[in-house]
């Protein structure tokens, strides 16, 4: 696993740059212990990398006038949007500049007869859906964490419901981004599709911050379904839960959601908020549509789980039953963290063809459970990604290398089974090994776009690839 | 407008190759007039240019070895599927080497509990769903014409359902291609969703074989719905028409099809078919869903195209009036060029955002009539796409002049509401002063990657970006 650790500065680049900065931005510009620590964050047992100064620009003009600078003084640029990812992807493993996006955080245009907005990036998900309450539409990608729509495409997120409504692969329609020279690029448009040149929308997403910093995007919405349904199956076992997703999707229902949960996962669940769940493998499913529509949806479900062998399952279409339906998952995380008082938490995820789904996930568990390691597992089952929350005892650095060890061998394993090292949490510093594993020739590909874009190697240097 | 009609061959490469390829591919290598005439054939006005020679590759490995063989030389390589694109795409104005995929036509696996499968570049859209007739699923993508698959992705087709499925970008999981240099690259995985790097799928998709040549591909299925149902509903005027599409969309009806059709598009079926449509701008609609589902969507539409002024309407689940109320459509392409017999006809198409196709289905309509051109208009309206069939009287130079000025005028008068210079049929040799409009500085970094990619330009040079 290459060590993204090991920091190669240019200190001297850094000493020139900071007052300049300082300079142009004035209280924008902060080289405060805690704010810098603040935007080295990460989430995970990846070490903290705090940049040596944070900036925080409010407009285009702003992010292109730090990069030419920085380019200049060839000193490293990591973007940061609210700072959840999840592969420490808001790290400075080299030192330099963080941009953090927050205050560019207007909602630009509402085009609501073509499905559609345009935002700065640092507009959360949840600000938008609140911008868009009067209109009608939604934006349906919810990753969890209020992340900010310019991180969420930059990481390529998605979550619970991307078996309906796609990724932020499907969802960006255009972007303006800032290169590593300072150029400013739009691509794309607001048309629905397009057959014009290379697609440089979707060569942006997902590109962690190493080709561009995002500065403005154009979403595609949806309108809010008439009515939402849900429904709660549990499964003698995980091989019947799986099947019933297979058999769901195959019958071509147009389900909004469907989420697997373990018996571990449950089990954390009825502990931490006093349920009496069954503590089986478990689908959580949510149905968008007419009234007719939502309701012939959860009763063809109901069928398909019952024909694999479920025998409790809970259905309804009245919203507060929905929400208690659905509490479980939603409660799942905390659940589970607090399943280990004190332990350290790890989330990873890997995604598989679905066919392989129950292999993977009966594979991961046993695993875990050879190696002293509590891995409650969740899963957006619809798409074959799941999480595992590896719980560690504290200050264990044995487990903690077989913790790793573990997150190589799934990763591996899922690409053996013709799935990926991540389904949504990224590349960043953590799952290098897994790209290099995945990618084969491709890494070469990769590689030399990026040394194409960002000759200097100033754009979050350090995730994707191993460091240069 | 970049001249793509004048060759710059390297005829002393070229003369040095053709022996070598000629033994190496024996029968399966062709310099005859009539095949290399074939494979430079245009369906449009743009002339045709042969390539020197013909290759019918069978395997990844011959793919790699012309490839190699060629780069030596400096020769271009022009990959062929069907010849059904529409912008000059598999024309050889550099001289240079077709490579006819079409016997490359296996399919090499279905994962039906996946609903994915992979297939060899030759194989076309009809050939694939033949093959899967007995699975219970469909490859969904219909641009018209029976293209080959490779074909597809290479210039990121989609047509009449990419409203419900997408277009190539959405349903092409994982490639394989050969690059440049003969490497072999795959890119993606069976996974259906991915955050592993830089997504190179989404790269060579629409990338018109400039940047590799595509070997093998998996493809996203769906389940054959358990119904269909149609509807066609004629307006007063466009807008009402236009308005009927944004409001559907709005609402969230999950429609497979909307077809829009113009009166002189249906003047030509009416005449073609002996039909009495109304010549009233018209929605053509098809729904997916089961047998509740399906009669619910139809009423919708009724209800929505009756609140929208249509007063003239029919539905139907019954397959044969489907089939019936279809025909129209289906005969539109050659009703329209029977309209104005021994006249040349060429199509364009441009997507603009919904709120504006009214606006440039009337302006275009407008402009054609004042400049001596016939042109019917068919709409994948739920994308914002449509077609004109621009129909001239034949050894007219005057007219074609105008006509070419025309297609400028929609590409960038598309662009200026928002949309793009090409919805579905791609840039090739036709669209080329387009996408310099339409890309802005992003087209810097385009040529940026092609010349990282193929730095000999070998790979359909002349396509997408103008001679170099």
């Amino acid at each position: 696993m290459p060590d993204s650790t090991q920091p190669v500065r240019n200190d001297a680049g850094i000493a020139h740059l900071l007052p300049l900065l300082a300079q142009r931005f004035g209280d924008r510009f902060s080289a405060g212990a805690d704010i810098r620590r603040q935007h080295g964050h990460t989430t995970t047992w990846i070490e903290n990398q705090p940049p040596d100064a944070v900036i925080f620009p409010t407009s285009t003009g702003d992010v292109a006038d730090i990069v030419r600078l920085a380019a200049e003084h060839r000193v490293p640029i990591i973007p940061f949007g609210t700072g959840t990812s999840l592969e420490g992807h808001v790290n400075a493993p080299h030192g330099g500049i963080s941009i953090d996006l927050s205050r560019m955080d207007n909602v630009l245009a509402i085009h609501a007869e073509d499905l559609d907005c345009v935002v700065q990036p640092g507009v959360t998900r949840k600000a938008l859906n609140a911008h868009l309450r009067d209109t009608g539409l939604f934006f349906p990608i919810d990753p969890g964490a209020d992340a900010s729509l310019g991180g969420m495409a930059a990481t390529r997120a998605s979550g619970t419901n991307a078996v309906r409504y796609g990724t932020m692969r499907d969802r960006v329609m255009a972007l303006e981004a800032v290169l590593a020279d300072g150029r400013i690029i739009r691509t794309g448009t607001r048309a629905r599709k397009s057959a014009a040149g290379y697609d440089l929308t979707r060569l942006l997403v997902g590109s962690e911050g190493t080709l561009g910093i995002i500065t403005e995007l154009t979403l595609r919405l949806d309108g809010i379904p008439e009515k939402m349904a849900a429904a709660r199956a549990a499964f003698p076992n995980l091989k019947a839960a799986c099947d019933t997703v297979i058999a769901t999707l195959q019958y071509g229902l147009p389900i909004a959601r469907i989420e697997l949960m373990d018996p571990a996962a449950l089990a954390a669940v009825n502990a931490y908020s006093g349920l009496t769940l069954p503590e089986q493998p478990s689908l959580l499913v949510e149905f968008h549509g007419s009234e007719t529509s939502v309701a012939e949806q959860s009763q063809t479900f109901v069928e398909i789980a019952r024909d694999n062998g479920s025998t409790a399952f809970e259905a309804t279409t009245r919203a507060e039953d929905r929400n208690r339906l659905w509490q479980a998952r939603h409660d799942a995380y905390w659940a589970m963290v607090a399943s280990r008082p004190g332990w350290e938490s790890h989330s990873t995820d890997v995604c598989v063809p679905i066919s392989r789904l129950a292999d993977i996930v009966t594979a991961t568990t046993e695993r875990a459970a050879a190696q002293g390691i509590h891995a409650p597992i969740l899963g957006h089952a619809g798409d074959g990604n799941f999480h595992a929350l590896l719980l560690l005892p504290p200050e264990d650095p044995e487990t903690r290398a077989r913790a790793k060890d573990m997150v190589t061998w799934m990763a591996e394993t899922a690409v053996k089974m013709g799935g990926t090292a991540t389904g949504e949490h990224g590349i960043g510093q953590g799952k290098q090994d897994g790209l290099v594993n995945e990618a084969g020739a491709g890494l070469e590909v990769m590689q030399a776009i990026k040394q194409t874009l960002d000759p200097l190697n100033i754009l979050n240097p350090g995730k994707i690839f191993a460091p240069r």
